[in-house]
């Protein structure tokens, strides 16, 4: 062993030679980088999920505090700066994971279950968009707020922030929803369901407060129009897909090549990711309508199973890469410059929590898990971070309150998790079929993924 | 059907509004097309494959053709251009596709079979390296050769080309090899022994023409410290990940989190390129020696299985990215201005595919179908465009002469595949313990992969 050691050392000593240089004057530089960055990111983003597991806490958690600390606040491996080419690399892997685990939602949903909870989803929904978005407004028009802290009017950036308080990360969501193995409870579709019609409001809202930051006027037909494009491209997305994908994927089930019915969902999905972000919506409700689709046909069972390994090495990227959005020096009480900083984070914080944890009663005629629900809709993840970037970009936002409504969005996605672990342990999850709860304990391990010893 | 088509008729009609310009305002335009352009080098490297298998040739040649017709001379859907953000992402997942291939080449290789033709196989790496390069100084040191394509002495000029005409891309062979479902076979080991030797020769090669267009002098030890290093790292990685992986691997293997055991062997492999790179050696001869490591572990058969999707969605822009490198306008007979790069493409093509077909008789002490070793050899795929490049970057290749020796990778890679498939059909394959070969009708079914229908 020692022996061995000594001959790497050796082999370190050697290797700046001209060989060396010859294979930097290839241009590879860049990418044995990020060989390096993405091995570190999948390691320390599994390892740490495995500890969070061990310690009864989701995986997903493990993934994002690993991205806090290999982030630019602190080891710095996580490229974030955009000037550095590996940026937009990593920004791409983490784009398709999302795209890729909505894909994977998509597909174990159940359309007919989804519609039985469709009124009930879209009271979540709107009370869950209403709540935050008025509390934000109130909130920066209150003593409280900090004028310093903004570009523009008070109720331009009131409405900002509202905006920034509304939109739920079902990506977030819908990981911590497998890692407990309960996707198949009322309440997750309660959850997801709210979730997406979240992201259409959320896109609509997001085109309107663009449109307000640009100087014009917003007309009652802007709003019906993208309102209307958004659910229309689900509608007809889903509709033409279920009547069209069942033949074309019996023609290519027969064919020879290898791989070639996996390789047709993936582009399949990446395709719809495509058109939805044309059509003015997201990619991850295209890759999710996708998923749907793709649920009714007849290759289902391998399909779900070939793109379980493609997702594993894509979404731990999106995970770690949240987490690493998050600047840990903000954080610190003793730096008086941060206390205004951290009051704000602190107050939209609350707002956030408690506006989609009411949402959890919104509906009135059922019996479900109503904290488990509420609690699954808080985390706002990458939709809050893209809204904050826009703002930040457009000069409404200044970088202190950009940091604030960064320890919001942070926040809510680091709590949300053990929380929900927590409601579903207390209040049991409900079934399909069954009236009453059942607790945790007896569901989950039929649902769990086996990590190896298939046949 | 036809309310339909209008209905999406009139959503694309209505798709240019206000939200489009949000979602443009994200910055994600450029994730849009990405995720376009690889849906559309997906499914046609896919379908091209298909329709090549169905009319009896390797599957791989449809994806390379489909790449010459996605290339920027024909239909321009694969980037190419330096200053198109797409390029790069592109080149990654290329990159990323022949090092996931060439793990799994590795994890198929059985080490004490290879080193059982490891005599022959540098008997025929040596003599395939050796006479492509002096053939192709002859070339150019006679009269045929075109002194106004050269920017430097004959010389130098001639040591350039023979180099370029040396190495062997392991990855097309290795693909069509798995195509035809005989990598267990006596020829395949020594193919792939040979050309991983060959890789090691070339790259040894490449520091050697670099420190000759520098203008520096050769030394017997610079040579020497490069082979070193080269094979070094080879020797030292395999020793000490054979002894440490199966421990590490059962550690793995015993945790809960999903997926685990694929991501942690996915980040091995990059890691293994990137410290093969760092090494002075290519990053595809790391993730053959990962795969070969990894084949020793006892989770050797979910890691291959659960690797195959991954090398699905990342190989196919591996090939097409080489067929798009073709500019098929320089393949024009018309155009006189092509005739002598056409000429010159031609002779090196000539001495590019005779070199390596007579390396199949460098192993005198055997029996195996020889014509199909030297055929194995013949592809010159990315490593000669690496070379053709370095060439056109540092002022020793003119563009004419860098499109003639487009022209020889490009036809060794597109003749290699349907040769190859014919010099099997016809000379059997030798298996590891029969005496003589056996036709390739008895084997290929058994080691096919079946694009469904598992449990």
């Amino acid at each position: 062993m020692k022996r061995l050691v000594g001959a790497a050392a050796l082999l370190l000593a050697l290797a700046p030679t001209p060989l060396f240089a010859a294979s930097a004057a290839q241009g590879d530089g860049s990418l044995t980088r990020l060989f390096f960055v993405l091995a570190v990111i999948l390691l320390a983003g599994k390892f740490s999920g495995e500890l969070f597991e061990r310690i009864g806490q989701p995986a997903v958690l493990g993934e994002l505090i690993a991205g806090v600390f290999l982030g630019a606040s602190v080891l710095g491996i996580i490229p974030t700066a955009a000037d550095d080419s590996l940026t937009e690399i990593i920004h791409v892997f983490a784009e398709i994971g999302v795209v890729v685990l909505l894909f994977e939602v998509g597909l174990e949903t159940d359309l007919k279950q989804l519609f039985r909870v469709g009124r009930g989803a879209m009271s979540v929904a709107t009370v869950g968009v209403v709540l935050p978005m008025v509390g934000g407004i109130l909130f920066w028009m209150s003593p409280l707020a900090r004028p310093e802290f903004s570009l523009t009017d008070a109720t331009t950036t009131g409405i900002f922030i509202g905006a920034t308080l509304t939109a739920t990360s079902v990506g977030i969501t819908a990981r911590v929803l497998q890692d407990l193995g309960v996707m198949h409870s009322i309440e997750a579709r309660l959850i997801i369901g709210a979730a997406v019609i979240d992201d259409v409001l959320g896109l609509v809202l997001l085109g309107l407060v663009s449109t307000l930051i640009a100087g014009s006027t917003l007309t009652v037909f802007a709003v019906g129009r993208s309102l209307g494009i958004a659910v229309g491209f689900l509608v007809l997305a889903i509709s033409l897909g279920l009547l069209i994908a069942p033949k074309v994927f019996s023609v290519i089930d027969r064919m020879r090549v290898r791989g070639v019915l996996l390789v047709a969902a993936f582009a399949f999905l990446l395709f719809m990711a495509a058109l939805a972000s044309v059509a003015g919506s997201a990619p991850i409700i295209g890759a999710f309508a996708a998923g749907i689709v793709l649920s009714g046909t007849n290759q289902f069972d391998t399909i779900e199973k070939r793109i379980k390994p493609v997702a594993d090495v894509f979404t731990p990227v999106f995970f770690l890469s949240i987490g690493a959005a998050l600047d840990v020096r903000l954080l610190n009480p003793f730096n008086p410059a941060n206390a205004p900083v951290l009051f704000i984070g602190l107050g939209l914080f609350v707002i956030a929590v408690l506006g989609k944890f009411a949402a959890g009663w919104a509906v009135p005629w059922r019996k479900f898990n109503r904290s488990a629900v509420g609690i699954g809709m808080v985390p706002r993840g990458e939709v809050g971070l893209i809204f904050a970037n826009i703002g930040l970009m457009n000069g409404v936002l200044t970088p202190e309150l950009f940091g604030a409504i960064l320890i919001m969005v942070i926040g809510t996605t680091l709590v949300a998790p053990p929380l929900l672990k927590w409601s579903f342990g207390r209040g049991g999850i409900t079934g399909p079929l069954e009236a009453r709860p059942v607790p945790l304990s007896e569901i989950r391990d039929s649902e769990s993924y086996p990590s190896s010893g298939e046949p």
